[in-house]
Protein backbone atom coordinates (compact mmCIF):
# COMPACT_ATOMS: atom_id res chain seq x y z
CA UNK A 1 0.00 0.00 0.00
CA UNK A 2 1.40 3.33 -0.65
CA UNK A 3 0.99 6.55 0.91
CA UNK A 4 -1.83 8.16 -1.01
CA UNK A 5 -3.78 4.55 -0.46
CA UNK A 6 -3.13 5.01 3.10
CA UNK A 7 -4.36 8.25 3.37
CA UNK A 8 -7.03 7.59 1.56
CA UNK A 9 -8.11 4.66 3.76
CA UNK A 10 -8.00 6.85 7.09
CA UNK A 11 -10.47 9.27 5.24
CA UNK A 12 -12.59 6.70 4.16
CA UNK A 13 -12.38 5.39 7.39
CA UNK A 14 -12.46 8.42 9.14
CA UNK A 15 -10.19 6.36 11.52
CA UNK A 16 -5.87 6.26 11.97
CA UNK A 17 -6.19 3.61 14.30
CA UNK A 18 -3.60 0.64 14.20
CA UNK A 19 -5.07 -2.39 16.39
CA UNK A 20 -1.91 -4.16 18.30
CA UNK A 21 -2.88 -7.93 18.45
CA UNK A 22 -0.66 -8.62 21.32
CA UNK A 23 -3.00 -11.61 20.94
CA UNK A 24 -1.63 -14.13 24.73
CA UNK A 25 -2.46 -17.33 25.47
CA UNK A 26 -2.77 -16.16 29.08
CA UNK A 27 -5.02 -13.42 28.48
CA UNK A 28 -7.84 -14.37 26.06
CA UNK A 29 -10.90 -14.88 27.40
CA UNK A 30 -10.57 -19.10 29.10
CA UNK A 31 -13.76 -20.29 27.42
CA UNK A 32 -11.78 -19.89 24.08
CA UNK A 33 -9.14 -22.70 24.98
CA UNK A 34 -11.18 -25.21 24.14
CA UNK A 35 -10.79 -24.06 20.45
CA UNK A 36 -8.66 -25.91 18.27
CA UNK A 37 -6.33 -22.28 17.78
CA UNK A 38 -7.44 -20.53 20.53
CA UNK A 39 -5.44 -17.70 19.45
CA UNK A 40 -6.99 -17.56 15.36
CA UNK A 41 -9.85 -17.40 16.80
CA UNK A 42 -9.40 -14.96 19.30
CA UNK A 43 -8.29 -12.66 16.38
CA UNK A 44 -11.22 -13.21 13.78
CA UNK A 45 -13.76 -12.12 16.59
CA UNK A 46 -11.46 -9.26 17.07
CA UNK A 47 -10.93 -8.50 13.48
CA UNK A 48 -14.50 -8.35 12.29
CA UNK A 49 -15.53 -6.47 15.40
CA UNK A 50 -13.26 -3.83 15.01
CA UNK A 51 -12.32 -3.66 11.19
CA UNK A 52 -14.85 -0.86 10.76
CA UNK A 53 -12.98 1.54 12.65
CA UNK A 54 -9.30 0.15 12.17
CA UNK A 55 -7.01 1.58 9.01
CA UNK A 56 -3.99 -1.10 10.58
CA UNK A 57 -3.54 -4.11 12.24
CA UNK A 58 0.09 -5.01 13.85
CA UNK A 59 0.59 -8.22 15.05
CA UNK A 60 3.12 -8.53 18.08
CA UNK A 61 5.52 -11.36 16.56
CA UNK A 62 6.59 -11.83 19.97
CA UNK A 63 3.14 -13.13 21.26
CA UNK A 64 3.30 -15.72 18.31
CA UNK A 65 6.90 -16.84 18.81
CA UNK A 66 6.10 -17.68 22.35
CA UNK A 67 4.29 -20.31 21.13
CA UNK A 68 6.61 -21.74 18.46
CA UNK A 69 5.29 -23.77 15.69
CA UNK A 70 1.83 -23.15 16.53
CA UNK A 71 2.04 -19.60 17.38
CA UNK A 72 3.54 -19.44 14.16
CA UNK A 73 0.69 -21.06 12.46
CA UNK A 74 -1.91 -18.67 14.41
CA UNK A 75 0.08 -15.67 12.99
CA UNK A 76 0.04 -17.13 9.41
CA UNK A 77 -3.50 -17.88 9.57
CA UNK A 78 -4.08 -14.62 10.87
CA UNK A 79 -2.25 -12.64 8.14
CA UNK A 80 -4.20 -14.59 5.88
CA UNK A 81 -7.48 -13.95 7.37
CA UNK A 82 -6.63 -10.30 7.07
CA UNK A 83 -5.80 -10.04 3.47
CA UNK A 84 -8.64 -12.08 2.14
CA UNK A 85 -11.83 -10.70 3.95
CA UNK A 86 -10.02 -7.36 4.94
CA UNK A 87 -7.69 -6.51 1.47
CA UNK A 88 -7.87 -2.22 2.37
CA UNK A 89 -5.99 -2.70 6.18
CA UNK A 90 -2.44 -1.53 6.68
CA UNK A 91 -0.74 -4.90 7.81
CA UNK A 92 2.42 -4.45 10.04
CA UNK A 93 4.75 -6.72 11.61
CA UNK A 94 5.53 -5.58 14.93
CA UNK A 95 8.73 -7.59 14.88
CA UNK A 96 11.84 -5.07 15.96
CA UNK A 97 14.25 -6.48 13.74
CA UNK A 98 17.44 -5.33 12.12
CA UNK A 99 20.61 -7.21 11.09
CA UNK A 100 23.78 -6.73 9.27
CA UNK A 101 22.82 -7.08 5.25
CA UNK A 102 22.30 -10.41 4.14
CA UNK A 103 20.51 -11.30 7.41
CA UNK A 104 18.21 -8.00 7.36
CA UNK A 105 17.46 -8.92 3.47
CA UNK A 106 16.06 -12.45 5.03
CA UNK A 107 14.21 -10.31 7.37
CA UNK A 108 12.82 -9.31 4.68
CA UNK A 109 11.99 -12.00 2.56
CA UNK A 110 9.92 -13.18 5.49
CA UNK A 111 8.13 -10.30 6.17
CA UNK A 112 7.75 -9.14 3.01
CA UNK A 113 7.21 -12.35 0.71
CA UNK A 114 6.16 -15.08 2.81
CA UNK A 115 4.13 -13.30 4.89
CA UNK A 116 3.03 -10.48 2.73
CA UNK A 117 3.12 -7.60 5.50
CA UNK A 118 3.25 -3.72 4.41
CA UNK A 119 5.39 -2.51 7.13
CA UNK A 120 7.68 -4.13 9.21
CA UNK A 121 9.21 -2.08 12.57
CA UNK A 122 12.87 -2.20 12.60
CA UNK A 123 15.53 -1.05 15.19
CA UNK A 124 18.04 1.53 14.06
CA UNK A 125 21.23 0.36 16.35
CA UNK A 126 23.39 -1.39 13.76
CA UNK A 127 22.76 1.61 11.28
CA UNK A 128 21.79 1.69 7.62
CA UNK A 129 22.80 -1.37 5.72
CA UNK A 130 20.75 -3.40 8.39
CA UNK A 131 17.49 -1.14 7.50
CA UNK A 132 18.03 -1.18 3.38
CA UNK A 133 17.68 -4.40 2.67
CA UNK A 134 13.90 -4.05 3.42
CA UNK A 135 13.63 -0.84 1.34
CA UNK A 136 13.77 -2.79 -2.23
CA UNK A 137 10.32 -3.66 -2.35
CA UNK A 138 7.56 -1.12 -3.87
CA UNK A 139 4.72 0.14 -1.38
CA UNK A 140 6.84 -2.09 1.40
CA UNK A 141 7.45 0.14 4.53
CA UNK A 142 9.99 0.37 7.40
CA UNK A 143 9.06 1.61 10.44
CA UNK A 144 12.06 2.86 12.45
CA UNK A 145 12.37 3.42 15.87
CA UNK A 146 12.97 6.62 16.46
CA UNK A 147 11.62 7.26 20.48
CA UNK A 148 10.04 4.55 22.50
CA UNK A 149 7.17 4.78 24.89
CA UNK A 150 8.64 2.82 27.36
CA UNK A 151 10.80 4.13 30.35
CA UNK A 152 14.15 2.52 28.82
CA UNK A 153 13.76 4.94 26.94
CA UNK A 154 15.37 7.16 28.71
CA UNK A 155 18.95 5.21 28.66
CA UNK A 156 20.26 5.77 25.20
CA UNK A 157 17.73 7.72 22.70
CA UNK A 158 18.05 10.90 24.89
CA UNK A 159 21.96 11.11 24.82
CA UNK A 160 23.33 14.38 23.43
CA UNK A 161 25.84 14.10 20.81
CA UNK A 162 28.53 17.24 20.83
CA UNK A 163 26.28 19.29 18.91
CA UNK A 164 23.20 18.68 21.12
CA UNK A 165 21.71 16.62 19.14
CA UNK A 166 20.01 13.59 20.81
CA UNK A 167 20.20 10.34 19.53
CA UNK A 168 16.60 10.33 18.22
CA UNK A 169 16.68 12.91 16.46
CA UNK A 170 20.08 11.61 14.75
CA UNK A 171 18.23 8.39 13.84
CA UNK A 172 15.03 10.90 11.80
CA UNK A 173 18.06 12.52 10.62
CA UNK A 174 20.76 10.28 9.45
CA UNK A 175 17.72 7.54 8.40
CA UNK A 176 16.30 10.17 5.68
CA UNK A 177 19.29 9.56 3.43
CA UNK A 178 18.12 5.78 3.44
CA UNK A 179 14.62 6.55 2.49
CA UNK A 180 12.00 9.46 2.06
CA UNK A 181 8.20 9.68 3.59
CA UNK A 182 7.15 7.20 0.90
CA UNK A 183 8.89 4.08 2.19
CA UNK A 184 9.76 4.75 6.15
CA UNK A 185 7.91 5.78 9.30
CA UNK A 186 8.79 6.43 12.54
CA UNK A 187 8.06 5.13 15.95
CA UNK A 188 6.81 7.91 18.32
CA UNK A 189 6.03 7.44 21.83
CA UNK A 190 2.79 8.59 22.57
CA UNK A 191 4.08 8.87 26.21
CA UNK A 192 6.25 11.46 25.18
CA UNK A 193 3.51 13.54 22.96
CA UNK A 194 5.61 17.07 23.62
CA UNK A 195 8.56 15.65 22.05
CA UNK A 196 6.18 15.32 18.75
CA UNK A 197 6.45 18.80 18.07
CA UNK A 198 10.35 19.40 17.38
CA UNK A 199 9.95 15.38 16.04
CA UNK A 200 7.62 17.29 13.25
CA UNK A 201 10.18 20.16 12.21
CA UNK A 202 12.80 17.00 11.44
CA UNK A 203 10.15 14.78 9.24
CA UNK A 204 7.02 16.69 8.31
CA UNK A 205 5.96 14.48 5.53
CA UNK A 206 6.21 11.24 7.39
CA UNK A 207 4.08 9.28 9.13
CA UNK A 208 4.61 8.62 12.62
CA UNK A 209 3.52 5.01 14.09
CA UNK A 210 2.42 5.94 17.73
CA UNK A 211 1.70 3.54 20.26
CA UNK A 212 1.95 4.15 24.38
CA UNK A 213 -1.85 5.55 24.15
CA UNK A 214 -4.33 3.66 26.37
CA UNK A 215 -2.38 1.18 29.21
CA UNK A 216 0.35 2.81 28.84
CA UNK A 217 -0.91 6.32 28.95
CA UNK A 218 -0.82 8.48 26.52
CA UNK A 219 -3.16 11.54 24.92
CA UNK A 220 -4.70 10.95 21.74
CA UNK A 221 -5.79 14.91 21.56
CA UNK A 222 -1.80 15.57 22.84
CA UNK A 223 -0.36 12.96 19.57
CA UNK A 224 -3.05 14.84 17.40
CA UNK A 225 -2.15 18.07 18.37
CA UNK A 226 1.63 18.01 17.61
CA UNK A 227 1.67 15.37 15.58
CA UNK A 228 -1.08 15.40 12.74
CA UNK A 229 0.37 16.83 8.88
CA UNK A 230 -1.67 17.64 5.69
CA UNK A 231 -2.35 13.75 4.94
CA UNK A 232 -2.87 12.83 8.71
CA UNK A 233 0.52 11.78 8.91
CA UNK A 234 -0.36 8.95 12.25
CA UNK A 235 -1.30 6.05 13.03
CA UNK A 236 -1.79 5.59 16.43
CA UNK A 237 -1.52 2.46 18.02
CA UNK A 238 -3.71 0.54 21.11
CA UNK A 239 -3.68 -2.93 21.93
CA UNK A 240 -4.63 -3.97 25.50
CA UNK A 241 -7.24 -1.48 25.83
CA UNK A 242 -9.34 -2.92 22.38
CA UNK A 243 -7.95 -6.85 22.93
CA UNK A 244 -8.99 -7.04 26.43
CA UNK A 245 -11.49 -4.53 27.14
CA UNK A 246 -13.36 -7.88 28.49
CA UNK A 247 -12.55 -10.54 29.66
CA UNK A 248 -15.95 -12.94 28.88
CA UNK A 249 -18.03 -13.94 26.60
CA UNK A 250 -18.55 -10.40 25.17
CA UNK A 251 -15.09 -10.09 24.44
CA UNK A 252 -15.59 -9.19 20.58
CA UNK A 253 -18.62 -6.37 21.17
CA UNK A 254 -16.81 -4.97 23.69
CA UNK A 255 -13.28 -4.65 21.92
CA UNK A 256 -15.46 -3.26 18.47
CA UNK A 257 -17.05 -0.85 21.18
CA UNK A 258 -13.69 0.16 22.70
CA UNK A 259 -12.43 0.85 18.95
CA UNK A 260 -15.44 2.55 17.63
CA UNK A 261 -14.80 5.29 20.93
CA UNK A 262 -11.64 5.66 19.64
CA UNK A 263 -12.36 6.18 16.07
CA UNK A 264 -15.66 8.29 17.15
CA UNK A 265 -12.46 10.53 19.14
CA UNK A 266 -10.12 10.28 15.86
CA UNK A 267 -12.85 11.32 13.46
CA UNK A 268 -13.40 14.85 15.48
CA UNK A 269 -9.70 15.47 15.14
CA UNK A 270 -9.66 14.88 11.64
CA UNK A 271 -12.26 17.47 11.46
CA UNK A 272 -10.70 19.69 13.07
CA UNK A 273 -7.98 19.66 11.06
CA UNK A 274 -10.35 20.04 7.94
CA UNK A 275 -8.95 16.32 6.82
CA UNK A 276 -12.68 14.81 6.17
CA UNK A 277 -15.59 16.58 5.68
CA UNK B 1 24.78 -23.01 31.45
CA UNK B 2 26.74 -20.74 33.57
CA UNK B 3 29.92 -19.30 33.05
CA UNK B 4 32.52 -21.42 34.95
CA UNK B 5 30.84 -24.33 32.68
CA UNK B 6 31.66 -22.25 29.47
CA UNK B 7 34.86 -22.18 30.39
CA UNK B 8 35.60 -25.75 31.01
CA UNK B 9 34.43 -26.59 27.86
CA UNK B 10 36.23 -24.45 26.33
CA UNK B 11 39.31 -25.75 27.83
CA UNK B 12 38.05 -29.27 27.28
CA UNK B 13 37.26 -28.23 23.64
CA UNK B 14 40.60 -26.34 23.37
CA UNK B 15 38.21 -24.05 21.27
CA UNK B 16 36.38 -21.00 20.99
CA UNK B 17 34.76 -21.46 18.29
CA UNK B 18 30.74 -20.51 18.13
CA UNK B 19 29.13 -21.73 14.64
CA UNK B 20 26.69 -19.82 13.43
CA UNK B 21 23.99 -21.80 11.75
CA UNK B 22 23.10 -19.12 9.13
CA UNK B 23 21.77 -22.01 6.93
CA UNK B 24 20.39 -20.61 3.53
CA UNK B 25 17.84 -22.63 1.57
CA UNK B 26 19.68 -20.83 -1.71
CA UNK B 27 23.18 -21.69 -0.59
CA UNK B 28 23.41 -25.11 0.80
CA UNK B 29 24.23 -28.16 -1.86
CA UNK B 30 21.68 -28.55 -4.28
CA UNK B 31 21.41 -31.82 -4.02
CA UNK B 32 20.20 -31.61 -0.68
CA UNK B 33 17.36 -30.20 -1.81
CA UNK B 34 15.52 -33.53 -3.01
CA UNK B 35 15.60 -34.45 1.00
CA UNK B 36 11.97 -33.90 3.05
CA UNK B 37 13.90 -30.89 5.12
CA UNK B 38 17.02 -29.73 3.50
CA UNK B 39 17.82 -27.20 5.87
CA UNK B 40 17.70 -29.94 9.00
CA UNK B 41 19.56 -31.96 7.42
CA UNK B 42 22.48 -29.42 5.97
CA UNK B 43 22.45 -28.57 9.95
CA UNK B 44 22.83 -32.46 11.47
CA UNK B 45 25.14 -32.84 8.83
CA UNK B 46 27.25 -29.05 9.92
CA UNK B 47 26.43 -30.25 13.35
CA UNK B 48 28.08 -33.31 13.49
CA UNK B 49 31.06 -32.72 11.65
CA UNK B 50 32.12 -29.69 13.76
CA UNK B 51 30.87 -30.60 17.24
CA UNK B 52 34.12 -31.59 18.19
CA UNK B 53 35.76 -28.25 17.53
CA UNK B 54 32.75 -26.08 18.82
CA UNK B 55 31.49 -24.92 21.98
CA UNK B 56 29.02 -23.23 20.91
CA UNK B 57 25.77 -22.75 17.78
CA UNK B 58 24.14 -20.01 17.03
CA UNK B 59 21.14 -20.59 14.78
CA UNK B 60 20.38 -16.81 13.41
CA UNK B 61 16.93 -16.73 13.23
CA UNK B 62 16.25 -14.88 9.72
CA UNK B 63 17.11 -17.74 7.94
CA UNK B 64 14.56 -19.72 9.80
CA UNK B 65 11.58 -17.04 9.34
CA UNK B 66 12.30 -16.76 5.64
CA UNK B 67 11.06 -19.91 5.37
CA UNK B 68 7.90 -19.65 7.68
CA UNK B 69 6.59 -22.25 9.65
CA UNK B 70 8.80 -24.79 7.70
CA UNK B 71 11.63 -22.88 8.53
CA UNK B 72 10.31 -22.49 12.34
CA UNK B 73 10.49 -26.23 12.17
CA UNK B 74 13.63 -26.51 10.58
CA UNK B 75 15.18 -24.70 13.67
CA UNK B 76 12.99 -26.23 16.19
CA UNK B 77 14.24 -30.03 15.18
CA UNK B 78 17.66 -28.46 14.93
CA UNK B 79 17.47 -27.52 18.64
CA UNK B 80 16.69 -31.39 19.80
CA UNK B 81 19.20 -32.21 17.93
CA UNK B 82 21.45 -30.16 19.30
CA UNK B 83 20.26 -30.81 22.88
CA UNK B 84 19.65 -34.67 22.66
CA UNK B 85 23.17 -35.17 20.81
CA UNK B 86 25.56 -32.41 22.32
CA UNK B 87 24.28 -31.76 25.29
CA UNK B 88 27.18 -29.26 26.40
CA UNK B 89 27.05 -27.15 23.46
CA UNK B 90 26.02 -23.31 24.40
CA UNK B 91 23.26 -22.64 22.57
CA UNK B 92 22.88 -18.64 20.93
CA UNK B 93 19.44 -17.81 19.24
CA UNK B 94 20.95 -15.09 17.44
CA UNK B 95 17.31 -12.64 17.22
CA UNK B 96 18.41 -9.54 17.90
CA UNK B 97 15.06 -8.91 19.86
CA UNK B 98 14.36 -6.08 22.30
CA UNK B 99 11.14 -4.43 22.82
CA UNK B 100 8.85 -3.08 25.90
CA UNK B 101 8.59 -4.93 28.48
CA UNK B 102 5.74 -7.40 28.57
CA UNK B 103 7.03 -8.17 24.84
CA UNK B 104 10.59 -8.44 25.56
CA UNK B 105 8.65 -10.40 28.64
CA UNK B 106 7.23 -12.93 25.47
CA UNK B 107 10.16 -13.06 23.63
CA UNK B 108 12.22 -14.43 26.68
CA UNK B 109 9.64 -17.10 26.91
CA UNK B 110 10.00 -18.35 23.50
CA UNK B 111 13.63 -18.32 23.10
CA UNK B 112 14.20 -19.57 26.89
CA UNK B 113 11.16 -21.95 27.53
CA UNK B 114 9.82 -22.81 24.16
CA UNK B 115 13.37 -23.72 22.65
CA UNK B 116 15.87 -23.73 25.38
CA UNK B 117 18.28 -21.49 24.41
CA UNK B 118 21.42 -20.92 26.54
CA UNK B 119 21.56 -17.14 25.21
CA UNK B 120 19.66 -14.58 22.86
CA UNK B 121 20.85 -11.65 21.61
CA UNK B 122 19.44 -8.19 22.35
CA UNK B 123 19.77 -4.62 20.41
CA UNK B 124 19.99 -2.23 23.03
CA UNK B 125 17.96 0.80 21.79
CA UNK B 126 14.72 0.37 24.24
CA UNK B 127 17.13 0.43 27.41
CA UNK B 128 16.86 -1.53 30.68
CA UNK B 129 13.14 -2.74 30.87
CA UNK B 130 14.07 -4.20 27.44
CA UNK B 131 16.56 -6.11 28.35
CA UNK B 132 15.99 -6.99 32.19
CA UNK B 133 12.64 -9.54 31.08
CA UNK B 134 15.71 -11.84 29.74
CA UNK B 135 17.65 -11.84 33.05
CA UNK B 136 15.26 -13.85 35.08
CA UNK B 137 16.05 -16.94 34.57
CA UNK B 138 19.16 -19.14 35.88
CA UNK B 139 21.78 -19.65 33.86
CA UNK B 140 20.39 -18.03 30.90
CA UNK B 141 22.53 -14.94 29.20
CA UNK B 142 21.67 -11.87 27.32
CA UNK B 143 24.02 -10.88 24.79
CA UNK B 144 23.81 -7.19 24.15
CA UNK B 145 24.61 -5.54 21.13
CA UNK B 146 27.07 -3.33 21.71
CA UNK B 147 29.62 -2.67 18.92
CA UNK B 148 28.61 -4.27 15.65
CA UNK B 149 30.73 -5.53 12.43
CA UNK B 150 28.53 -4.23 9.82
CA UNK B 151 29.39 -1.10 7.86
CA UNK B 152 25.96 0.85 9.50
CA UNK B 153 27.87 0.34 13.04
CA UNK B 154 29.49 3.75 12.55
CA UNK B 155 25.91 5.55 11.86
CA UNK B 156 25.23 5.53 15.44
CA UNK B 157 27.37 2.95 17.16
CA UNK B 158 30.23 5.74 17.60
CA UNK B 159 28.20 9.25 18.77
CA UNK B 160 30.19 10.35 21.19
CA UNK B 161 28.25 12.15 23.88
CA UNK B 162 28.59 15.73 25.41
CA UNK B 163 31.54 13.78 27.89
CA UNK B 164 33.39 12.15 25.07
CA UNK B 165 31.65 8.89 25.36
CA UNK B 166 30.62 6.59 22.17
CA UNK B 167 27.59 5.04 21.94
CA UNK B 168 28.67 1.31 22.41
CA UNK B 169 30.48 2.85 25.62
CA UNK B 170 27.55 4.00 27.05
CA UNK B 171 26.09 0.72 26.27
CA UNK B 172 28.59 -1.24 28.03
CA UNK B 173 28.44 1.15 31.03
CA UNK B 174 24.87 1.12 31.32
CA UNK B 175 23.99 -1.93 31.19
CA UNK B 176 26.35 -3.30 34.13
CA UNK B 177 23.82 -1.72 36.51
CA UNK B 178 21.30 -4.33 34.82
CA UNK B 179 23.62 -7.54 35.18
CA UNK B 180 27.22 -9.15 35.73
CA UNK B 181 28.92 -11.26 33.57
CA UNK B 182 27.30 -14.02 35.04
CA UNK B 183 24.35 -12.89 32.70
CA UNK B 184 25.35 -10.92 30.32
CA UNK B 185 27.63 -11.02 27.16
CA UNK B 186 28.17 -8.41 24.53
CA UNK B 187 28.60 -8.40 20.47
CA UNK B 188 31.82 -6.87 19.80
CA UNK B 189 32.59 -7.20 16.00
CA UNK B 190 36.02 -8.60 14.96
CA UNK B 191 36.29 -6.28 12.53
CA UNK B 192 36.90 -3.80 14.84
CA UNK B 193 39.92 -5.14 16.77
CA UNK B 194 41.53 -2.28 17.70
CA UNK B 195 38.42 -1.39 20.01
CA UNK B 196 38.90 -4.36 21.72
CA UNK B 197 41.54 -3.12 23.92
CA UNK B 198 39.44 -0.27 25.28
CA UNK B 199 36.27 -2.11 25.54
CA UNK B 200 37.95 -4.74 28.22
CA UNK B 201 38.82 -1.59 30.66
CA UNK B 202 34.97 -0.99 30.91
CA UNK B 203 34.09 -5.03 30.63
CA UNK B 204 36.98 -6.89 32.31
CA UNK B 205 35.14 -9.57 33.30
CA UNK B 206 32.39 -10.35 30.52
CA UNK B 207 32.33 -12.91 27.60
CA UNK B 208 32.49 -10.94 24.13
CA UNK B 209 30.68 -12.91 21.32
CA UNK B 210 32.51 -11.56 18.15
CA UNK B 211 31.59 -11.81 14.48
CA UNK B 212 33.10 -10.69 11.50
CA UNK B 213 35.76 -13.17 11.49
CA UNK B 214 36.24 -14.92 7.83
CA UNK B 215 34.06 -13.41 5.80
CA UNK B 216 33.65 -10.15 6.94
CA UNK B 217 37.42 -9.84 7.24
CA UNK B 218 38.12 -9.52 11.07
CA UNK B 219 41.75 -11.32 12.37
CA UNK B 220 41.27 -14.04 15.04
CA UNK B 221 44.70 -13.49 16.77
CA UNK B 222 43.95 -9.47 16.54
CA UNK B 223 41.10 -10.41 18.67
CA UNK B 224 42.41 -12.59 20.79
CA UNK B 225 45.63 -10.33 21.72
CA UNK B 226 42.81 -7.08 23.03
CA UNK B 227 40.07 -9.41 23.94
CA UNK B 228 40.97 -12.95 26.07
CA UNK B 229 40.77 -12.26 29.66
CA UNK B 230 41.54 -14.94 32.56
CA UNK B 231 38.59 -16.79 31.25
CA UNK B 232 39.34 -16.92 27.83
CA UNK B 233 36.00 -14.55 27.52
CA UNK B 234 35.49 -14.82 24.26
CA UNK B 235 33.30 -16.61 22.02
CA UNK B 236 34.35 -16.07 18.05
CA UNK B 237 31.83 -17.16 15.79
CA UNK B 238 32.41 -18.12 12.07
CA UNK B 239 29.25 -18.83 10.10
CA UNK B 240 29.68 -18.62 5.97
CA UNK B 241 33.35 -20.13 5.85
CA UNK B 242 32.48 -22.90 7.49
CA UNK B 243 28.69 -23.74 6.66
CA UNK B 244 29.94 -22.99 2.61
CA UNK B 245 33.46 -24.64 2.44
CA UNK B 246 32.13 -26.68 -0.34
CA UNK B 247 28.84 -26.68 -2.30
CA UNK B 248 29.42 -30.16 -3.18
CA UNK B 249 28.95 -33.57 -1.60
CA UNK B 250 31.77 -33.37 0.65
CA UNK B 251 30.28 -30.13 2.11
CA UNK B 252 30.19 -31.41 5.71
CA UNK B 253 33.82 -32.99 5.41
CA UNK B 254 34.95 -29.56 3.84
CA UNK B 255 32.98 -27.42 6.95
CA UNK B 256 34.29 -29.92 9.52
CA UNK B 257 38.18 -29.22 8.29
CA UNK B 258 37.86 -25.94 8.03
CA UNK B 259 36.65 -25.97 11.76
CA UNK B 260 39.27 -27.49 12.79
CA UNK B 261 41.80 -25.30 11.49
CA UNK B 262 40.11 -22.21 13.17
CA UNK B 263 40.20 -24.62 16.29
CA UNK B 264 43.59 -25.33 15.82
CA UNK B 265 44.41 -21.79 16.26
CA UNK B 266 42.25 -20.88 19.06
CA UNK B 267 44.22 -24.10 20.48
CA UNK B 268 47.19 -22.05 20.28
CA UNK B 269 46.13 -19.18 21.20
CA UNK B 270 44.46 -20.41 24.31
CA UNK B 271 48.06 -22.13 25.28
CA UNK B 272 49.82 -18.79 24.38
CA UNK B 273 47.51 -17.18 27.24
CA UNK B 274 48.51 -20.35 29.89
CA UNK B 275 44.64 -21.02 29.95
CA UNK B 276 44.60 -24.94 28.99
CA UNK B 277 47.94 -26.96 29.15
Amino acid sequence: MNKLQLFEQIQKKQSFLCVGLDSDIQKIPEFLLDTSDPIFYFNQKIIDATAAYTVAYKPNLAFYESNGLEGWNSLEKTVHYLRDKYPDVFLIADAKRGDIGNTSAMYARTFFETYNFDAVTIAPYMGEDSVTPFLGYPDKWVILLALTSNKGAFDFQFIKDENGVKLFEKVLQTSQDWAGSENMMYVVGATKAEELAGIRKIVPEHFLLVPGVGAQGGSLSEVAKYGMNDQCGLLVNSSRAILYASGTADFAEMAGKAAFEVQTEMKNLLLKRGLIK
